[in-house]
């Protein structure tokens, strides 16, 4: 980052000296580590023995998950049996030297080992506790079984991500584990806040904090609830199009690729119809304003992608781009990592893997002044128990 | 929350005390702002003395934005016009209150104004200083113009939002703005984590913190990235199935809701088309493993359909959950306002606003032991300029 402030003190990653440990598996509590980890704290995984599920999911070299390379980067990892009173003992002489623990058991499981936030805090009563469920530690559906999509669905983003009145197609996943993310970066961001407000108070006592999965992707519901209430609107999803601004939609291109096109203000409509061969639009009084616009949007829509279906993508995107009509190509996987502005920000990186070789690996999702967007990466997901000596020494065996 | 730290002190929010000043406009820097007003902060929204444009955004009372209830709750609402002298030395004696300062205009943008970093900081050492933007500070696409669904299409999200083949509709958005959402999230997480490293230190130096949209959805990733740079390969969208998992897809109801099914362990399979009158599946060799049943997803999903498309949406997840198959109808608003779990949990509240009458809030999506969801909602949005008196004392006036 080019952006220094003179008076920094040397770089040095924010979270530095915060000691978190994680008892995690799968996406939430991990992710929510990780990026505590991206941000210099001293992150201790806690897997079973046979290690999290997570590192047999997905593509692999020698039977080590891809994913885990980034999934578990920057974290030590300690193997435990949660189970056994000896690796209870030693859990708990961890968490007696930690500031925050996150987990993201079934509700009622971590008490059920005898590790709840009553045992823990009895350790360290000025431990934060950051717990994450499908549905939350309380309620009718605490116990119900929580899986990927439901956070996505009960939240009420699938019911969005959808073509309107398209009914042969079902609305697609959001592609990614978006209710797991979600629910682990306000995990993250609470464990943190809490985090602030203990430190530096020695009468403060520890927290804990209760995030799920459903009420993370409930929360980017803008103003569609109080809308429900005040007029009984309820939202319905509007494909890639945008009701009230036009033209603003995907158009398909000659090479299977689509274009998002955002050209809904009068002068950068003109540009735009101008440098697509179609002057005759942008005089045309059916389409002078973004009102009349939205009106007759399907034949505008029309004569945009027959433009488009003539055209690449990276075709198409150069000549609106020369116009100053803002546009992308949908990015795939390759057009993010070979992308100038990817590689000029230090976006993609590459890395060197001990277990899978040079890997690429996605920047941390903030930069701070004076800290390279590398020196966030400080290693890779390492292999399960790896820091079990480190973080045991020897003498702590049982 | 039902979960109580005995040891905890008096209820209180944990950033209370953190005083954070917002020049922000749309949606990611206030919605950063927003939950660290959940979280207790003490936030000031700079708007210019017309109010910020979101005001006028989507349905309203009296040309109050409904959304704005939310958007804008628990902040201090103040009016000032940046390229004014007077004023923006009013703005700098407040930034030298302030523990933090969040901003989303153009990059440069501050500069032009003179209240940069450098200014800033000159102003108050210890401000730590969170920026949002479409492609961040610097790099080749800085100065480009950013729009809502630039991070969602560059940052590889919209790309996998489809159903695959599927060439006649384009890719739906996301349906909320997902990329000012998450860099907003990512803002709010990283200035917090910069507060905790500057809080109790004396000689500590505040922060520049570069948050952007690309980047923000980029870190969803997953795996994407290094299996694409160690094996080429680059994930394409599966629709509302998993690949790897059947039976795991969305239904069609007879009233046209969807239902997310997630059946594809063995006992689950087995119950499920026991419940569902299709037992013979259950016995049948071809469908015997997961590996099976992905090999012969097909026959699979359309004999669940046919069973759905005979039942309402409301039905066929009673039917499914009395035989304990994890499910979930694709909620609209009215299910999310409706459901006894939501209520239960308050996550749905009844709130007054004096500039709407009684509205419905969702809760913070963090919960913390001793505060009541309740407690989070201090207030609802506030008039532009609603607390000028307040943050600025008549002295203060030029």
């Amino acid at each position: 980052m080019s952006e220094k402030n003179p008076a920094a003190e040397p770089p040095r990653l924010p979270l530095t000296g915060l000691r978190v440990v994680e008892l995690g598996h799968y996406i939430a509590a991990p992710f929510a580590t990780r990026l505590l980890a991206d941000l210099g704290a001293e992150v201790i995984k806690v897997e079973p023995p046979e290690g999290d599920p997570v590192r047999g999911w997905g593509s692999a070299v020698d039977g080590n998950a891809v994913w885990f390379s980034v999934h578990g980067r920057n974290k030590l990892s300690v193997t435990l049996n949660l189970k056994d009173a000896a690796d209870k003992a030693k859990l708990k002489r961890l968490v007696g030297t930690a500031d925050a623990l996150v987990e993201n058991f079934r509700p009622g499981q971590l008490e059920r080992y005898g590790l709840g936030p009553a045992e823990l805090h009895a350790v360290n009563p000025r431990l934060v506790i950051a717990r994450i469920s499908g549905y939350g530690q309380d309620g009718p559906y605490r116990d119900k079984p929580a899986f990927g999509a439901i956070g996505e669905a009960m939240g009420g983003l699938r019911h969005l991500t959808a073509n309107p009145g398209q009914s042969e197609h079902p609305p697609p996943r959001c592609g990614v584990s978006i209710s797991d993310d979600l629910a682990g970066m306000y995990a993250a961001m609470g464990l943190v806040a809490a985090c602030w407000q203990v430190k530096g108070d020695p009468a403060a006592r520890g927290r804990i904090i209760d995030v799920d999965l459903v009420s993370s992707v409930f929360s980017l519901m803008e103003g569609m609830l109080p809308e429900y209430g005040l007029f009984g609107w309820v939202r319905q999803p509007q494909g890639a199009a945008i009701k009230t601004a036009a033209p603003t939609n995907t158009y398909p291109c000659a090479d299977g690729k689509w274009l998002c096109i955002a050209g809904n203000s009068d002068l950068i409509f003109r540009r735009m119809m101008a440098a697509i061969g179609r002057p005759e639009f942008a005089t045309d009084p059916r389409f002078a304003s973004n009102a009349l616009r939205c009106e007759n949007v399907a034949e505008l829509d029309a004569a945009i992608a027959a433009w488009t279906r003539t055209q690449t993508g990276a075709e198409a995107e150069a000549i609106l781009e020369a116009a100053e009509v803002p546009c992308s190509r949908l990015y795939d996987m390759r057009d993010c990592a070979e992308d100038p502005h990817f590689r000029a920000r230090d976006l993609v990186m590459q890395v060197e893997d001990p277990l899978l070789g040079t890997v690429l690996h996605p920047a941390a999702p903030f930069r701070f002044d004076g800290v390279a967007p590398r020196d966030m990466v400080r290693w890779t997901g390492p292999a399960a128990g790896a820091h079990n000596d480190q973080v045991f020494p020897k003498e702590d065996a049982p």
